[in-house]
């Protein structure tokens, strides 16, 4: 870790704008971080550095991540609540957002934001935020997670594979199934994971009810992705057949193409449509057709609606493994993209 | 401090729960490291690691005493407030306690929580809370202060009355006397105070008026401490004789009884019940009756109503040694209980 | 850095209780932090020691530069909100300020405290609790911006004309606007500059709209300033005149006279009103009448309102500057009062 690497600077919005090889790399690093943990190669990276959180919505597991990934990198990282800050909206007078990343980039070496559906009047918007800070700014725009993308939860999950089902993850089959439940939730780890898997040669299925259309660039990437790689995509609107032969099953609730409109998330609604539709559970029934699959999800899990308790707790679950890759992933990202 | 203690991993949720022994350590490492505050020995403890600290009530001593106990052994504490966050609710979907634990398990070392009379439907669930965590987490659950224990301010009330009597505290006699006040106070500070200090071999005298009774076990756990210690325990409910010989006066505001009625905390009732007992303040005529004892309270302090401003800042007050000592025994646990 | 400072322990709560030999070594020392930001010469200096900081007032840059400030110096910040704090206030029980510094002494190695006009109910409010604190406080108190001063931000100006005028900055002249707005801004930041500018030798103006008077106290000491260094001081009510060979320019909104009435903050009046005086805004026009003027502003800016975009991202802006040296400043001003 001596001198800038190529990546210093390098901002993270999706994986699907970083090289395979840049991933590969990434994920090598990740993997050697886990092994050893607080080694004094790793713990003098951000040493005395500030890395700057800005979280438009909150979290459990993003929150204690890159807090922890900054302090193990001897760095710290602010927690801000951009809700009580002064920056400027359409509607309010404030700062701009060049004026804020400007005064940043003296500041701290990198910068984190969330944001999701619920803090924005269109799918898109966080997405548009994001690149907006991104222009402005020189020190790297790292997601952590938003609208439409979630690159670290990518990472981590890939890294979950890696460990479990070898390497080399070429012609392994990924199924992403919607799950029923009342939390509304983000479009952005499974779209992710869409990109991510097909850009590491895995075959990609995603399954879901009409009305829960996934974001079409998406779509369209992957595909790509997948013609590159030689391997299939599939699309379908049954809840238990794309777990046919499965390597990996990743269930997950998310909002429906409806949930916005005028300018508004309605965010009751749909949990009432989408506890409607009790079929889309992963139980150990379905888990039954998979190639002894691995179970995936980004947690936090709404057990009993997204996945029975069964199939959560149960010996295929890599659930806990994939949540602390996080925290590896993420002091790559930081290490890779800000040390010096 | 080298290699792992036998107390690493140890949940402290009471100080009931830690044998004599245990807590005579722990105090005589406080007492070393007060004395040494920024020695090398103790600065590298907690090196790059990460305690979490989930308050659900907020406070001014014990988060600043916490955060600063990470900081002094070279570590970080995360200050997470839980009503921002997705953690499952009886009646709410989101995140078990299983899977909660489970992944922080992963990232901390050790897990503080606070949670007080007012953020529960009833007198026990803070505890039962604290106890669930720590079924499903290996890292220690540590008590911030929750409803029927604050293990760490038993602690810093002994470290004071070591230094202010002399390390055997066999013999010498402890009066809790509640105060009237317009806090509405949780039970957790005297009941701790009354467990350690029996055990400590101090004889304990505890005076409230009716309706102010404290929990059944608490007391029949501090009559079974004074008995194995040949001591005396004695209960009252009048405000001024329990002050006669005393070598410690401890007041403190707590709620009634009837604080609760239909699974909710009537915290205005309370506050008007208990101003209405203004005999039942602490001040010069009364300490005179004691054996020229010292002042004890866990602060903050509500002047004019638990104590006059002449004994609160009178010679004998030990409130700041007090106050200062929760820094040192924190330190001392969480280098015990998290330290490699 | 060896020792303990003739500064340990000195309070900040204006620039003109510091000597102007302080002030200078100050600045020295901000100069030298700046050119070797992360030299081990400084970054042990706070070493495992806590700075806490009250924000009664939430902010962008002041949270950020006070808390990077402290880890680079490799010490902690402790960002605390004292609305969800239990101290006492005239109308409520709670700890008091005797009881609140007490403890803080025995905890932390400095207290910052921002407190602005609209959390007090009276100009001069927050200037007297900062005092408060100083009484009963041992450690350093440093205003991070409150009603009446800013000492930090005073300091970061200087910082900035020094690096862009050189380092004499006599016979200079700084000339300060203030700006129409949205905003409702504080007195503290302009206030700031016309006492550590005329401490410095330079020439000070000060124009505003009938209404907008600044404080009696700190006109009277600007003049002294001036006099004791044979320096002018020229008020006016002009919005242009005032730029006419100025070298520096300073424009900045701040409310009325009339910003209070019956112990209440009419922010939404100030607001209204303020937005009327079109005339004051600082333009390329009117920058043309100064002696090739250098754009001053204490930043969030409130553009097109104060400033035109032109000019605050213009070549002679040297906002972002000034942004960064609030850091270098507060760096030296927490080694000179707290590192031993």
């Amino acid at each position: 870790m001596e001198g800038k690497s190529k990546y210093f600077g390098k901002d993270l919005i999706t994986t699907q704008e970083w090289t395979k090889e840049e991933l590969i790399e990434t994920l090598e690093l990740a993997e050697e971080m886990q092994q050893k943990r607080f080694s004094p190669e790793f713990t003098g990276i951000l040493a005395y550095k500030s890395f700057l959180m800005f979280f438009y919505n909150s979290s459990v597991r993003t929150r204690q991540s890159f807090e922890i990934a900054a302090t193990e990198l001897g760095g710290h990282a602010l927690f801000l609540e951009p809700s009580s800050m002064r920056l400027k909206t359409k509607d309010t007078a404030g700062e701009t957002t060049e004026d804020a990343a400007g005064v940043m980039n003296r500041y701290g070496v990198g910068l984190g934001i969330r944001i999701l559906e619920d803090k924005i009047a269109e799918y898109g918007q966080g997405d548009d935020l994001l690149r907006e800070y991104a222009k402005y700014a020189d020190i790297p725009i790292i997601s952590m997670a938003h609208d439409r993308f979630h690159p670290c939860q990518g990472l981590a999950d890939i890294m979950g594979y890696r460990k479990h089902l070898g390497k080399d993850l070429k012609g392994k089959t990924i199924t992403h199934l919607w799950g029923h439940g009342a939390l509304a939730r983000s479009h952005c780890s499974v779209q992710e994971s869409m990109l991510i898997s097909s850009r590491m040669g895995m075959n990609v299925r995603v399954a879901h009810p009409k009305g829960y259309e996934l974001d079409d660039e998406v779509l369209e990437w992957t595909k790509k992705n997948c013609a590159e790689n030689g391997t299939s995509f599939e699309l379908s609107n049954d809840p238990a057949e794309t777990y046919d032969d499965a390597d990996v099953v990743y269930s997950r609730n998310w909002m429906s193409t409806e949930a916005y409109s005028g300018g508004e998330l309605h965010k009751q609604d749909e949990i009432e449509k989408a506890l409607k539709y009790t079929d889309w559970i992963c139980d150990e029934e379905k888990m039954k057709r998979s190639n002894n699959g691995l179970f995936s999800h980004p947690m936090p899990v709404d057990r009993s609606h997204e996945v029975t308790d069964e199939v959560a707790s149960g010996d295929r679950s890599i659930i806990l493994d994939i949540a602390e890759n996080r925290l590896h992933v993420q002091k790559a990202v930081m290490a890779l993209t800000m040390g010096e």
